[in-house]
């Protein structure tokens, strides 16, 4: 009894081991790649909404095209299954994400369609920033407060 | 002249202190990111043109879409000038790439000539693949050879 309850336990070992050795790295970096691409371009444009830069027509559309751009990336060869927080280390990717995965594709089609909102106001003018940020922010936030694990 | 010369020094420590001390972490993620990003999916494109796994047009639609998709993504908020190998830690992007913009821009609208034929090909069957991702390998080595440094 002793002997099998060893075994068993060296076996839930190296199964424990080999789920912790999956390299998921690359994973990691594309998705907080993306992460970083959006919230580059959405301090771009919050800068000029802010007046803290002065409103560019170009680059602002240049940033809302970028939006537009990393809404178009398939998503599901970043989030392979075991790459969640409890899982492996670097990421606050909620387990429950995988259980979930249809409410997880609605959000990020909801900041596709405002990351084209977005799109059609950038080069309206410095006045039509705030809204359409808003409205892409708010996508971002939804996906984060449901999927994704607070910080420590 | 002792008084100058000490003056001189510790303007120029605190110059070059303030360069290495901009942080870049958040661009080198985002280009990194799109990095792995076309890597994992010419993977996909990759293992299904040597029948490593079997053919998916889907899967390799998608896999092509998202390489057009990072095409698409401004670069310039991405490569800030103090972003080389000089100026920081953990790239291999010369600084030679900021005194010849326009050629990495034409290296880089190579890729997104050569990902639209990928797109094109990717739903034509398993030997449409190799030709394809043949001609977008050749962009990605074109601007490495020039613009990288080599690895360590």
């Amino acid at each position: 009894m002793k002997k099998t309850l060893t075994t068993l336990t060296i076996v839930g070992l190296l199964a424990g081991g080999t789920a912790f050795a999956q390299d998921y790295s690359a994973q990691l970096k594309a998705r907080q790649g993306e992460m970083r691409i959006m919230a580059i371009n959405l301090g771009i444009l919050g800068s000029m909404a802010k007046g803290e830069t002065e409103y560019s027509a170009e680059a602002a559309q240049a940033a809302a095209d970028t939006l537009v751009a990393v809404s178009m990336i398939g998503q599901a060869p970043l989030w392979p299954a075991g790459s969640s927080e409890m899982d492996i280390e670097g990421t606050r990717a909620k387990a429950e994400m995988w259980d979930n995965l249809p409410d997880v594709l609605d959000k990020w089609a909801a900041f596709g369609d405002a990351a084209k909102v977005m799109q059609a106001a950038a080069g309206e003018g410095q006045a039509a920033l705030g809204p359409a940020l808003g409205t892409v922010g708010g996508t971002c936030k939804a996906c984060h407060d449901a999927h994704r694990a607070p910080a420590n």
